[in-house]
């Protein structure tokens, strides 16, 4: 049988990254490539306790059908600490239980936008929520990155050169892939263009608990006086990612259609790790487990940058970040990318090439992505030395 | 601000029954209304162990990101299982873990049907399903109801009336709501008339392994020589709900555009329970469990008949069910659904009116569902004396 697809679906692919990421299961590779949490920062014992109390002490709840909106207690938790540590969260908002992050990307264009319209993002950007936005034919324009974060001049162009805009998907914190973190100034700016062309912002904030460094900058949301701003968080960088847990922030009317969506999506999260992230943030130091994850990414970028300096060639630009899992290094222009992936993986070390992350991917980058989380520190230290030697023999 | 919403999400409303399901959590109301799996039937010790198991040896893998096809020992698992246990699965077929049966339904829609396309249904049907149709604005053909499953001469003439037919939702067997299973003769019908017209069928079988009464019947996937069946399967009723873990059986070209929806969506299911379903499968006795909640629906059936059979006018039509969760019973003619309803709930037991299952809710239906998974051995037999109460003053 010719199976026929549907006009959203049927354009799409697995993503690059995917076929780089199948390396990554071999031992013999060392992961720069991929984007796991490091396995370290899993608090296991603390989990293995408290699955255990649910177990033996109240496991119904955590076995049975649960509401879409998420475990009350859970969401109530959320509110709190989400007021009280970064300020989000309005009377006008609400809270709802997502399985991961990617299902608030998921749902937020499945309820806004209708085939063709709009989604204004980073160019380059996180390749897993550009294909979310593309499975429902959306439009994609990808906006240039300075140093600081996206160009806000060319977010208003671009806001003003297209119709239907339906929101703005930034990472504005230790963005992926790039590592940078936009300024309060520029989250100030881009809030205001929103509210001045009524265009709702999505700010996908995974790994704002992540830093190791320098001030916090406050999030988009932390001033949202408008109901502009649908917010994003995970637990999959702060307990575990193969729970699939994460959590939205957004006005009521958004929330309630997410919630409707979401029904018709996997029903509701799972119960048991939404009983369990509740136990953990009222009967253990969850801000514990959140500072020992930052030590560990400080310790792991600490050595990943220390090997850039110590091997890099000093036409390489790195961008240093305070945060997050990745660092981001900007090869001389008219370096040939493709060729330097291969080369390195020749070598055993999976890179991924920065165009991976364009909205057109036909269009250039001269950077490439490395990820210091997921390999071992002897890992990341051997791999550096590596990669300086691939990268001579490329701009020589 | 004043938030627009998708065309295909914008009608959605939350389904009819969440409002009586409300009352479910309320522990005076008898909840003949609701459609949990009974708590009773969850193996919380066998669970329990598994976990401890998975934290003390291997924690690693089952907190960290898997991949969207899911956790490959659980694929193998089910691959072995359905084909040695259902004849389900040719060399064309491949297999996708998901985060329950439901995400089957989105993941099918997403990928096969561009809005306005058709989808064809029994009429009444599974409600959680039609909503999942809905949301991406298919257009929903409902095909009348017999006691032995949909209509396969209605069915081949909606297929004839429309265009773009892209599949044939059925649940062939203990059909929810009504409780009723296709015979042999008739699934092959569906088949080959599917197969005329190069119309996909869509298998949802969440009850197959629930039989406590009767011979099993083959499922349509179990004779799918063509390739145009995707077949739906789930863990909720036989392991857990709250743990969102079902399956999907389809050809090759399907799966692998699911796939790439489901990294979408949520990016992948849950690790820890699928490794625990592995472990399950692999290292305890499956099937007795499954023989176990057999056990315990057939004597929460019988209980339910009984009272029926004890209590209700004898105008009232009940479906005897050989398996599932559903009693479907057929009031006389010119019933007032909708105060029997009401007047059910004033005595404290909630059920569902059978409109709420049909695709057009305007339609009158003098049905009602009643569940007896949910209720506790006490309150199936008190809940039953109260509805016979209520039924009689409403037919005197």
């Amino acid at each position: 049988m010719n199976y026929a697809f549907s006009d959203k679906i049927n354009p799409l692919k697995p993503s690059a990254i995917r076929e780089i990421l199948k390396y990554a299961s071999n031992p013999d590779i060392i992961p720069f490539a991929a984007g796991n949490p490091a396995s370290e920062s899993f608090p296991v014992e603390i989990m293995a306790k408290i699955s255990a109390d649910i177990y033996a002490n109240d496991p119904i709840p955590a076995l049975q059908y649960g509401i879409s909106e998420g475990y009350a207690p859970l969401i109530a938790d959320l509110k709190a600490r989400n007021k009280s540590h970064f300020n989000i969260g309005r009377d006008f908002d609400d809270t709802v239980i997502l399985s991961g992050a990617t299902q608030a990307m998921d749902l937020s264009t499945k309820i806004l936008c209708n085939e063709g319209d709009v989604v204004i993002c980073e160019s380059p950007s996180f390749i897993g929520s550009l294909n979310v936005f593309r499975s429902y034919n959306t439009k994609l324009v990808g906006v240039p990155m300075d140093d600081d974060g996206m160009n806000i001049e060319a977010l208003e162009a671009a806001i003003k050169a297209n119709r239907n805009v339906r929101f703005v998907y930034t990472i504005p914190t230790f963005q992926n892939p790039s590592g940078k973190t936009m300024p309060l100034h520029k989250r100030k700016a881009m809030y205001e263009i929103c509210k001045k062309y009524g265009v709702l912002i999505l700010e996908d904030n995974p790994y704002g608990e992540l830093r190791f460094a320098g001030e916090d900058v406050p999030t988009i949301k932390s001033f949202d006086e408008d109901g502009i701003v649908i917010y994003v968080g995970s637990f999959s960088k702060t307990l575990s990612s193969g729970i699939r847990l994460g959590f939205c922030v957004a006005p009521k009317p958004i929330i309630a259609k997410m919630t409707v969506a979401k029904q018709c999506s996997d029903v509701h999260t799972n119960m048991f790790f939404q009983i369990l992230a509740h136990k953990f943030l009222t009967e253990y130091d969850f801000d514990a487990q959140v500072k020992k994850v930052q030590s560990i990414y400080g310790r792991k970028s600490k050595l990943m940058l220390d090997g850039a300096k110590a091997h890099f060639n000093s036409r390489v630009k790195v961008v240093t970040p305070e945060g997050g899992l990745f660092v981001w290094c900007e090869m001389p222009e008219g370096t040939d990318i493709t060729k330097l992936t291969k080369a390195a993986l020749d070598r055993k070390v999976a890179i991924v090439p920065g165009s991976a992350f364009l909205v057109d991917t036909s269009e250039e980058s001269f950077a490439i992505r490395l990820n210091y989380s997921t390999p071992s520190d002897e890992q990341i230290v051997r791999g550096m030395e590596i990669l300086g030697e691939v990268i001579k023999e490329e701009l020589k």
